[in-house]
């Protein structure tokens, strides 16, 4: 498929190799055509990689991802454009961090809302599934990093996208008995939220490369 | 131990029920004296178990225990007195929801700050360990309800409180290989903006009988 990566930092490199890995044709899209970052990465690979606008890879992909920094989505996706965007599968997975450096981290939004659907209700012509955002970018596509079973997360409103998600999330090697649908995109606030426990798990576990599994007994 | 137990919900109950079966004297404390679930536990057991006021159990208690509702827990530690306090262990297993039946839940205070942190610093000379909220109540004394291994994380200021909590949790049942020490109380914020996930695992899974498992790879 074409796919529209939005962000060319670490998560967004790391998708769009995984996703041309797996066959895919990846436009990777920042703020301004000619990007560093993105220049080197599609100079890198050539054939089915490609950068430009944000407006650019929304308009290229099929599916469009998120990986822009969570205070930055909202604009990005305005630059990327409603028109080009109705209609499409609309991957999020950022966190609304306010700032990668504070420790205890902050989010810009959470509790009653998230950037989950701050996006769907921006974009509301967009079928926007919430998932990957609980994890580090090396593990989003290489689960197996982690030993054993862990969990990865879907939320979102539209049940055949999130069926769509599920298929690229196994292309990346996560199991189907380990992706878990949380419900609508209002789930997303706990999958943000749980940001705030990740940081510190990070801290204690001395790597960021952890996952939790869900367990449930009764 | 002398234990004093605050809150006299299924939480407060259940606790008190099982550090009677360890050994432990415990007073249930709620708002007055005479508080008619208290009571019936109390004379249902009788010995070692008593009821009284917030104040009463914090008094009797060489460790205090706030089982309350999280937006009742400053009011009742209030009550308890910082006096009967000052000094103490207090084991904060209390979750910050506006309301128990709110779905997505909310909570009251959150992001940049904790019911954890708010309680240590209303009654700087209490030493607060924030665990157990993370677990329904069954769950937090009888770990074998979920099968394998999983999490119970312990935040607090001080060294030897943790310590001391860790002991009361592995007479729980909890193995010392599953407490996860996250650090300063400020980890508090994670431990508790997590039950906006959790509450959407129980939705999933159909049971809140569930708990995380923590695993690092690399």
């Amino acid at each position: 498929m074409r796919i529209g990566v939005l962000g060319t930092g670490t998560v967004g490199r790391t998708l769009a190799s995984a996703l041309l890995s797996g066959g895919h044709e990846v436009r990777l899209g920042s703020r301004t055509t000619g990007n560093e970052a993105a220049v080197a990465w599609a100079a890198s690979i050539g054939g089915p990689a490609s950068e430009g606008t944000f407006a650019d890879a929304a308009g290229f992909g099929e599916i469009v991802i998120n990986a822009t920094a969570g205070t930055a989505s909202l604009d990005a996706l305005a630059l990327a454009g409603a028109e080009l965007l109705a209609g499409k599968l609309l991957i999020d997975v950022a966190n609304p961090l306010a700032s990668s450096n504070d420790m205890p981290p902050t989010l810009t939004v959470c509790n009653d809302d998230s950037l989950g659907e701050q996006i769907q209700r921006a974009f509301p012509e967009v079928r926007v599934v919430k998932t990957l955002n609980t994890v580090t970018a090396a593990l989003m596509v290489q689960p197996t990093l982690v030993d054993g079973a862990h969990a990865m997360f879907v939320a979102g409103n539209d049940a055949q996208a999130k069926s769509d998600v599920g298929e690229l999330l196994q292309e990346f090697g996560w199991p189907a008995s380990s992706i878990m649908d949380l419900g609508d995109i209002t789930a997303a606030r706990g999958m943000e939220m749980y940001v705030a426990l990740r940081l510190r798990l990070w801290q204690t576990a001395g790597t960021d490369v952890l996952n939790v599994e869900v367990r449930a007994g009764g």
